[in-house]
Order: structure tokens, then C-alpha cells, then sequence
């Protein structure tokens, strides 16, 4: 056993006049989420938050639910080449069973993406539907707590290269944050945060630094957060599958708050406030 | 059979005030990469240049070299879940048996990254060393080429949510770039772009919207361009594999050219021009 490699790692640069400059760049290691003896997936990832990281892809993956969450064991290990990680995790029987009938289900595939899954069918999983949870955000929270959550970045303060992943609270701002070289990976290990924290996710909104892609609506239904907002736009299949889970999905766009689905989460202060200021 | 979905779609959005607006998002599709029947994988990308795409991933995931491309056939679905895309191709015999073995060896994860691979040490697989190529570019090609690669996104023009590839050569600029949700898939296409193009990556450099982590280094060495740019930092890990595989990368930060690897690839225009302006 070796110790996990950091976060960060100072490289040496060359700036056009021959000079040697050396900056810190962020870290990225294979992570092995293990199963039962199984690997289920090896992502490429920021080697920190790892037991956050492994039960959010717990969750956001619906492995487990987040009442019987595993306990995780980190190891780091030795490769030919170079440093990798290995997050153990242990499930009931129930969950082992389901688990691996859904392997058995998968090819194997090479890549990125959502990748494994056999059909164009089994691409697009299922998802729940929300329930009508009310974050109660303003239109100047959205902006707030996107502003809020520059502010959790201290590995993209060193690197000016990673995404964040923040859980906001109206009222309360930002609660927790977490950040990596992969926006799917943040989010993981926010959600793993969260559980750990106990703080139920449909108290609040979170608030990414990255576009809105299908895979990011999927990881935050399956948390059970109904507002999800974000510093970039959507994809056009993102808005649909929000759509049909209940869940808001906002943007801002040049500095003006943009809500594509299911708005009346998201309220302009006046509407919010209404008695208060209309009579 | 139905026809492909658009690149594009306008979607409904509402602004703080309550107002209806209208905005263009990308598209972002399943797609199936199928050899001999069996699915590789299933990646969700942008509907456009899927000959492009499938190729491209069949040549920087090393399933079949640039001499023995296999057709490739586009085929629309409609899902339960929405449309999506299968992209069937045959493979000789020896690389069918190829692919088999080594997806033997896989699990079936779900999610993103270097999944499916089965353990740490196979998940950073080894990678060719590139040849001596000289590119030739200096400090301002870097910079000319990522400021044209800018004229080079009518999808991003379009919905400012989209990554972008491109081909630089000296003397000639970007002669090709391709556009994707997702900047594995932007690379996947140019590089399928080029091999239909029979134009040899080694001629110049990949230049890229995004970051580069350890997957685009993966790709570019596999497809032979001996020099990567991009506007922004590269991960410790894929500094140390580029170096390993003699790639020079290269990023701007707030303005200015960092090399990070094999900076003999990269010079001044002084240097390159020296006796025209030495003596």
C-alpha cells in the first residue's frame, strides 16, 4: 500500500522565449469502484473526496439507495503505469444481485460516455419522476449561488482547470462543494458529500460550473435534487429527460438567468415577496 | 428507418421577468458504435458526422488501423427513451478477434471515463511512442491556430454550448474541424475526418476547445499527430503520458504559449527563421 497521490502536481511549462515557468495542474488518477470483488467502472479522476466520490456514483448510478449505503475502503496501489486507486465496497445480497444482472446485461466497452450500457434503449435509463419538493430560489439566488460557488474552488484557484459542484441552500448559500478535472466526477463526489452530511438534497438546488448534459440530469434526479443550475446551457435531450423527471434545469446566459424547465421553482423576488411589496 | 434528429433544436426558455424566449441548445443523441453485430459502446453525442465519428473512434481506441477502415452504415432508431443513432461496421477477422478478447476482459460499467476496462493497470493502456515528426509550428501558429479554430463552429455560433477540433498545418491553417457536445466525440470526429481525408495527422497539429486530460492524449498519440493545442491546461497525468509518448502539448494561459512537453516541436519565429533576421 502507497499513499494516494495528491490533488495537485507542480509541471514544468516553457514560456515562447525559452524560459522554464512551472505551474500546478490538477491530478488525475484511474479510480477503480469495486464492488462485491467486482470493478464496476474506472474513472479518470482528481485523487480527493474518494469516499465521497465512491458513494455518490453509488447513488447517482442507483447501486444503492442512500438509507444502506456502503461502507467504502480507499487503497491506493502501484501500477505499471503510475499511481491508481481502488474504492472497496461491500453491498447486501439484494443489491449485489441487482447489480450484477445489470452487468451481465453490458458489453464491454472502451471510452467515454455512456458507455456499457448494450442498446441505444438501455442508453437512456428510466428515471424517477421528482416530487413537487420547493427549493423556493429567486432568479438573483441562481445568480448568487453561481457567483457563491467561485468562491469553493480552491483547487481551480491553484489549477484554473477543474469543475465545482455546489449544493445551495436558500437562506443558507452554499453548503458544501466539491471539485475535479471531470464535471461527472464533481457532481459524484457533491453527492456523496451530501449523504455523508446528511443534508437531503431536495432541500436546496445545485449549482455546477459546467454545461448541462443528459448525464448530469440523470446523476441529480437519482439524488433526489429538484433544481439544477449551471453557468452553461443545457443540451436540447437534457431539457426533454428534466422535463419529464420534474426537475428544473436553469442557466445563466450573458449574465441573464435563463430557466428551461419546470419554472415555478425559480420565482423573481417580487412574485416571492409578493404582499410585501404590492400592498 | 427514421431520419436522423438535427444537430440543433430550439428550445423554450423563460427569462426573470416571466418572458417567453427561444434559444438553440445542441442536440445530444445515443449513439451506437456495433462491429460484427456486437456494441462497443454507446456514446451520447451531437447528430452529425456519424462517419466521421464512428471512424475516428475505431482508429484512437486502436480496434482497426488507418489502412483497414471498415465501412461504415448510419442507421436511425426510434427508442422507447427518444431517438438514437446505431452506427454498424465489419471488421476482418483478425481485428474482430481482436476486439473480442479484449472485450473478454471487461466488465460492464455504467457511467463515464475509462470505464469497462477492468482494473487500474489497464486502464492508462500503453501507448505507441511517436516518431520524430516535425511539425514546425511556432509560438503564434499556437495562437493563430486556436483563434481560427474560432471561424471553424457554426454549431457553437448557433448554441455556445459546443466543444470544437481542428487540423492545423503551417502555411495552410485549420483544413479541418469538426464540433461535438462532448470534446472526446469533437476529437473522435476529426480524426475519422482526416482518415476520409487522407490527410496524415504527423503533417500538423490537433487543436482543441477544451482541456486536455488523459483521454485526448490517448486519442491523438493513437491517431499519429505528434502536437496537441489547446486553450486550456493539461492534467499532471496527461503531461506525463504525453511525455512518455513524445507528443508535444501545448495551452495558452491569459494570453500566453505553455509548453508542457517536447518543446523542440514549438519554436519562436526568430528561432525558426533565425538567418533571416540573425544576419
Amino acid at each position: 500500500m502507497i499513499p494516494a497521490s495528491a490533488p495537485t502536481a507542480r509541471v514544468r511549462a516553457v514560456t515562447p522565449d525559452g524560459l522554464q515557468a512551472s505551474r500546478t495542474l490538477p491530478e488525475e488518477t484511474p479510480i477503480a469502484l469495486v464492488y462485491n470483488g467486482g470493478t464496476q467502472a474506472v474513472m479518470m479522476a482528481t485523487p480527493a473526496d474518494i469516499v465521497d466520490f465512491a458513494l455518490g456514483f453509488t447513488l447517482s448510478e442507483g447501486i444503492a439507495p442512500h438509507y444502506d449505503l456502503p461502507d467504502v475502503e480507499v487503497m491506493a496501489h502501484d501500477t505499471p503505469s503510475g499511481p491508481g486507486i481502488e474504492a472497496r465496497m461491500w453491498l447486501p445480497p439484494e443489491a449485489e444481485r441487482a447489480l450484477r444482472s445489470r452487468r451481465r446485461a453490458s458489453v464491454g466497452p472502451v471510452g467515454c460516455g455512456l458507455c456499457g450500457i448494450d442498446s441505444l434503449a438501455q442508453a437512456l435509463r428510466p428515471l424517477p419522476v421528482l416530487p413537487e419538493a420547493y427549493a423556493g430560489l429567486t432568479t438573483a439566488d441562481v445568480k448568487f449561488a453561481l457567483g457563491e460557488l467561485r468562491d469553493w474552488q480552491p483547487l481551480h484557484d491553484e489549477t484554473r482547470a477543474v469543475h465545482a459542484a455546489g449544493f445551495w441552500q436558500p437562506g443558507n448559500g452554499i453548503l458544501i462543494a466539491r471539485e475535479d478535472v471531470g464535471r461527472h466526477n464533481a457532481l459524484d463526489k457533491l453527492i456523496g458529500a451530501l449523504a455523508r452530511a446528511r443534508i437531503d438534497p431536495a432541500m436546496g438546488a445545485i449549482a455546477l460550473t459546467s454545461r448541462l448534459s443528459v448525464e448530469m440530469i440523470q446523476k441529480t434526479v437519482m439524488a433526489g435534487c429538484p433544481t439544477l443550475i449551471a453557468v452553461s446551457a443545457p443540451t436540447a435531450r437534457a431539457v426533454r429527460i428534466a422535463d419529464e423527471a420534474n426537475l428544473t434545469i436553469a442557466s445563466t446566459s450573458r449574465g441573464e438567468v435563463q430557466v428551461f424547465t419546470h419554472p415555478r421553482r425559480i420565482v423573481t423576488r417580487r412574485r416571492r415577496e409578493g404582499p410585501r411589496f404590492v400592498r
